[in-house]
């Protein structure tokens, strides 16, 4: 594949929601606003605006959708707007409320806001699926359309495969399913292996968020695409957790967008998600790839790229004590144990 | 493609010559001694170890071959290592040699350090080919196998890759014909229609030598690779020129190398080159996607990047100046007009 045809395309820009994993969610209200309007100059098809959540916590407003919202947002948009708005919830949350409620309650909660959020994304792990059916049909009844993101899929056995595609069958109808490179392990051999059973297995589109652990994120998203997803994931300047994700920019030029038409959204970089970049430093490095290789949670390497007090010996002691622990969940307990190996 | 055969490929490794340009060519020696004891374990086949010059100027040990090619180095490297070396020589540097003593004195100079080069790779305008014919012949005479690199070859009309191909066919053996994306501006499609181009219209083993502007330098060097290339350059890390290279770490991922392979590389990354990067932040950005689509010469982008008096409004009307000037070629000129256009 070369250039490709978007037409067939969902683009979705998720930087609100997957780059607050660097600012705890706080995002100044120009970035923000500047961002909104130069969305729908670029084709982006859904906007994912952050976390919808059941309880309060220390997530800055993005993280706590409705909050953030505001009337300016809306001013910001152009008025002939085609833009889609979605907000996350992550499975483990709807522990929280009944999952026959949940529906209910996410329509509550987010028409108080000012952008009309009618996608909401599940994140849920491949494998817990059986947790989340019931709020999933709460959610959909509520009106809004899913998407189940997948998560750490990489980590799927085959027969793991089919028992998560069997498992969606079951829920009726999704707007899409996601692979979600949690881990940012995912070659592409890999990638398309997955895409093809998702396509052949259940009847929804298929969905790639990518994670660039590996520098592989544009890549994956690309073959995943060739092999028949139809739902793609960017962030602005790949903004997002651990190494970060498929940059839209970059996505755009492979679908054929011009220096006209990308000139906003490079302006929209040089003004905001440079200078954030050189403060919270997203993008392959080489705790990230190994990351990726061993499959340890973008949380450990975020922890420990920032950690001013280790040099490199000890940041690779510490990977290597992750390495050897399957730490594909993040736990602050095997943090520590790593970071104490270092002493030993 | 997704992983593919690397044994019809020749990998070199380009990050002491294009990392250069970040460094001035100066680099530490534990540096270099750890870097030379890897390439070996990691399937490297050429290590292009700098620049070499026919006049004396301002640059570092490796820009200024045999300069820092010492006794310490080939003790770094294991006895059974297969690895061959490269030097590159700029086009326009012939202009200081009768074309005919090029071969001789490049031998007499490279004979007097640690390491045998016997490729020499000439990076050359591909609308200036004439201009080096002789002294290709008289390079090969002496005894060295010679690369070309074809520099800002995306900028050649169709009608010019004819000539260039035709020129080429003049000029007898070559060890590879690279296509250069100086100017970070390659598309995948651009890079299918060159390649083939230069696979069907001469007789040399065709390279792909990419910068990673638009974060596409892996995904130009892969489908160069499935479009017949043979030849790839890498760095460790992407260290070179304005925003880089194509990584050899994530090259080697996508050809195959698992974690075991690819440690003693990635450690090499954290304790080494990640610093550097910390220091010198090549990699895309959003000033680096503009001058890709724009064409503007990498220079001006680092030294705009690097004035710390410049916000970025003031950076994006430069480069709105330089787009608007046709600036493939770097001028001190040029860039003091930019400069200037701020104020206007």
């Amino acid at each position: 594949m070369t250039e490709m045809s978007r037409e067939s395309l969902t683009i979705v820009d998720c930087t609100l929601r997957d780059g607050g994993y660097h600012t705890n969610w706080e995002f100044g209200r120009s970035l923000v606003e500047e961002y909104l309007a130069v969305c729908p100059r670029l084709g982006i098809d859904v906007v994912e605006l952050g976390y919808v959540r059941f309880t309060a916590n220390r997530a800055g407003p993005y993280g706590q959708l409705p909050k953030g919202l505001t009337a300016n947002l809306r001013t910001a948009l152009p008025t002939d707007h085609r833009l889609r708005f979605a907000a996350m919830v992550d499975a483990e949350d709807f522990a929280c409320v009944p999952g026959a409620e949940a529906g209910r309650r996410l329509a509550e909660k987010l028409a108080t806001g000012a952008l009309p959020v009618d996608v909401v994304r599940i994140a849920v792990r491949y494998d817990k699926m059986a947790a989340v059916a019931e709020a999933v049909a709460a959610v959909r009844d509520a009106g809004f359309r899913v998407c189940l993101n997948l998560m750490q899929i990489d980590l799927a056995s085959t027969r793991e495969v089919v028992q998560c595609l069997a498992a969606t069958r079951d829920m009726g109808s999704l707007e899409a399913l996601y692979l979600a490179d949690s881990l940012g392990s995912l070659t592409p051999a890999r990638t398309i292996e997955l895409v093809s059973a998702f396509c052949a297995g259940q009847a929804a589109p298929v969905g790639i968020h990518a994670h660039d652990n590996q520098g592989l994120a544009l890549h994956n998203t690309q073959v995943a695409i060739e092999t028949g997803a139809r739902w793609v994931d960017g962030t602005v300047h790949g903004m997002g957790r651990g190494a970060g994700n498929t940059r839209t920019e970059q996505l755009l030029v492979l679908l054929g967008s011009g220096p006209d038409e990308l000139q906003p959204l490079l302006d929209l970089i040089v003004r905001h998600f440079h200078p954030l970049m050189e403060d919270y430093r997203w993008g392959a490095s080489g705790l990230y790839v190994l990351a990726g290789l061993h499959r340890i949670h973008p949380t450990y390497v975020q922890r420990i790229e920032r950690n001013a007090t280790l040099g490199p010996e000890e940041k690779l002691r510490a990977m290597a004590f992750l390495a050897g622990s399957a730490a594909h969940r993040f736990t602050v307990d095997t943090l520590d144990y790593a970071l104490g190996s270092i002493r030993d």
